[in-house]
């Protein structure tokens, strides 16, 4: 235990908390040495799930390659068939992978659904449309009876899906199965994508013990850790913990000397506030460490910085604080920079107060963000109050609601901003 | 290349379609032994993520364990301030962590957020309310001004998240940060869930070949596996690739018996339509499968029975219609059964036609899923027609958007459901 400080960083009037949007600015700039040539690499496609592309990806083929059937059926030459039907001589069969010959006038040839449309031929007639509507075992020079078709029907266009040369997915597009299954339709079997980003957390804290043992006392256990470690996996972050620093300064700077060492961000909850023993605070009183309050509830008291060069970022210590800020700031950042994660889509909807408080209420001076539950009538439900200690509630919503500053009450019915977490 | 059989599983008028809801049920029903108590273990809270909860789990203690500050600054007895403020001596401080001293009449003590409120104290003067606003190094007896405050201020009372004994999360519940985070607040350092369900993903046809060689004419790339095994593994499933299958029935069902023997599902794409080359209809004639048409569009064609005794799952051939088939069908099963992945949450969204077509349409008899994008402003615009081949379109997507049976025109402005992906 320290002797206590008075922490003047954050105190008086005269300091302007900055704007979350400021903050989340300053966390960009902070990171923009991740956006590098030398953090791309090439990789298998299954390993780019939730990765971003390094660069933009031009079509290296159209797709579909060739005019295709989009039946199973029979190809014709639309000008053979007069508008009351007509029978045609029943070629061999063209399965999907095969180069069927040139369809002969008078002709028509059975195909597959995905097989290359014969030369000559311009439309698809469905099996149920053709007598019989079943493919004939043994057609030997039989005739099926098939009625008029439009030019094109049931032909898929070579490049009808897209052409190639075109740009097919855009630089620091985030690689989900849609996108990998577009590389791979395109032959590739390996991506360029950025190196991910690792992360060492800490959580701080006399007070936090590890989850697993008795609870003394006075003391919690650490739900932080868990947390962040989690959300930053579901983001693609890798992650390595460092347990839990007390608050002695020295044993903080070790640890983070010791386990830091080659990570891309330090990230710590706890001990950033204005109280008498902030030991984030005091272990980077020889660093280019920044502490600060972001007009955000909650979240809002930030530590930013490096550590002995390396990137660092001070959440405050309560677990919805600390999830606040993940995903207002460190979030949203490597979004911005690096395609990957995926940004959150802010979705509009209506606030439900129904059996809770006749108005949500939010310091106008302050972008608030509230849990909520978003339902499928497009409204959403508070989920606990604006403490940020409130865990289980947190565990019950799956959007954060947005309540930007300047605004004070929001009735029921009221549009809101969420974000699906 | 086998000889043409006639497809006659599926044909004739007698037979009429399966619902969406029908299939669905029946692919429940095939997967209905995956909940069983031999399936499930205990893992550590990290790699619980995206599984879900066997057993409900009742708090066993209330959060916050006990009554807590959520300000710096100075604890007090809210009977010893009259209206005007008065003077109180400060006592040695509370940090966090520790077990306070009860407070003695007439006396503040500084507390720390997160702090154990001292017996006897019932309320928190923030520090920037108190006169000097900044707590001293050496308070050696000093008095500070503090000013009336109502009881309960500032104070987060015993269980005010949730009180021991009530249900903290219902069995079935889907482990994301937030309820890893309220586990390990309850100081759980295990989890007792479900086993990762494995699948193996075949991936069938003469027209394709792997990623990554070059492309003879009339053949495509595999872009199912592709697509198929990201989108599972962001389910959390456990996925075996065993490549793509030929048309022929003896290599594909030797392929299954070697590589699914201890799967949990078996699941193809193609073969399993009407036209003369069904590998998978064939490779599945001696076993407990059928072969039906679902009323949706894309995924009509589809597999379903058991391999061997494993269960299993025949999808069509097209890339949207294979995903369409997961999203549709294996998805919401294991949601249903197992309570992971989490069901995806339908939404409502306007229709914006714009530049596009002067209206959706949709053939009554069959639910189409079309895909689309979600906008932030709750339109959402078409990606694509509705043919399933179309693999660019679908990776500009980030919903489906499901049309009804019985519907089959839609005008922009119109509001459908959208499932975000």
């Amino acid at each position: 235990m320290t002797s206590q400080t008075h922490s003047d960083q954050t105190h008086g009037a005269a300091k302007r908390p900055r704007s979350v949007a400021e903050h989340l600015a300053a966390v960009t700039d902070l990171l923009a040495r991740l956006v590098s040539e030398s953090r791309a690499e090439v990789v298998p496609l299954p390993d780019a799930l939730g990765r971003a592309l390094v660069h933009g990806f031009l079509a290296p083929l159209s797709l579909p390659p060739f005019a295709n059937s989009q039946m199973d059926g029979y190809a014709v030459r639309s000008a053979d068939i007069p508008d009351g039907g007509t029978d045609l001589s029943i070629m061999p069969p063209v399965p999907a992978g095969s180069r069927p010959q040139p369809l002969q006038p008078g002709t028509a040839a059975p195909i597959m659904t995905g097989a290359m449309i014969p030369a000559n031929a311009d439309a698809v007639v469905p099996i149920e449309k053709a007598v019989p509507d079943h493919f004939l075992t043994h057609p030997g020079g039989a005739a099926v009876t098939l009625p008029a078709t439009a030019p094109g029907t049931f032909v898929r266009a070579a490049g009808s899906d897209i052409a190639a040369g075109e740009q097919a997915l855009a630089a620091g597009t985030c690689l989900g199965p849609a996108q990998l299954g577009l590389l791979a339709a395109f032959g590739m079997a390996e991506v360029e994508v950025y190196r991910e980003v690792s992360v060492l957390l800490v959580t701080t804290g006399d007070e936090v013990v590890e989850p697993g043992v008795p609870l003394p006392e006075g003391k919690i256990y650490d739900s932080n850790g868990t947390l962040l470690e989690a959300a930053m996996k579901q983001a693609g972050l890798c992650v390595r913990r460092a347990g839990i620093s007390t608050d002695n300064p020295g044993a903080l700077q070790s640890l983070l000397r010791t386990a830091g060492r080659d990570v891309d961000v330090i990230v710590t909850t706890g001990g950033v506030s204005k109280g008498a023993y902030e030991v984030v605070r005091q272990a980077m009183a020889d660093q280019p460490v920044e502490f600060l309050h972001v007009a955000m509830q909650p979240g809002g008291p930030q530590g930013i910085g490096t550590f002995d060069g390396v990137p660092f970022l001070g959440f405050p210590g309560n677990p919805v604080s600390c999830l606040v800020s993940f995903e207002m700031f460190l979030r949203p950042a490597l979004s911005a920079l690096l395609g990957a994660p995926a940004p959150r889509l802010p979705l509009r909807a209506r606030l439900d107060l129904k059996g809770q408080a006749r108005q949500l209420t939010s310091p106008g001076h302050k972008h608030q963000v509230r849990r909520g539950s978003l339902q499928p009538d497009g409204t959403v439900r508070l989920e606990g109050g604006e403490s940020s200690h409130l865990m289980h509630a947190l565990a019950a919503s799956n959007v954060l609601i947005q309540i930007p500053e300047g605004v004070t009450e929001l009735d029921a019915g009221d549009e809101v901003e969420v974000w699906m977490l």
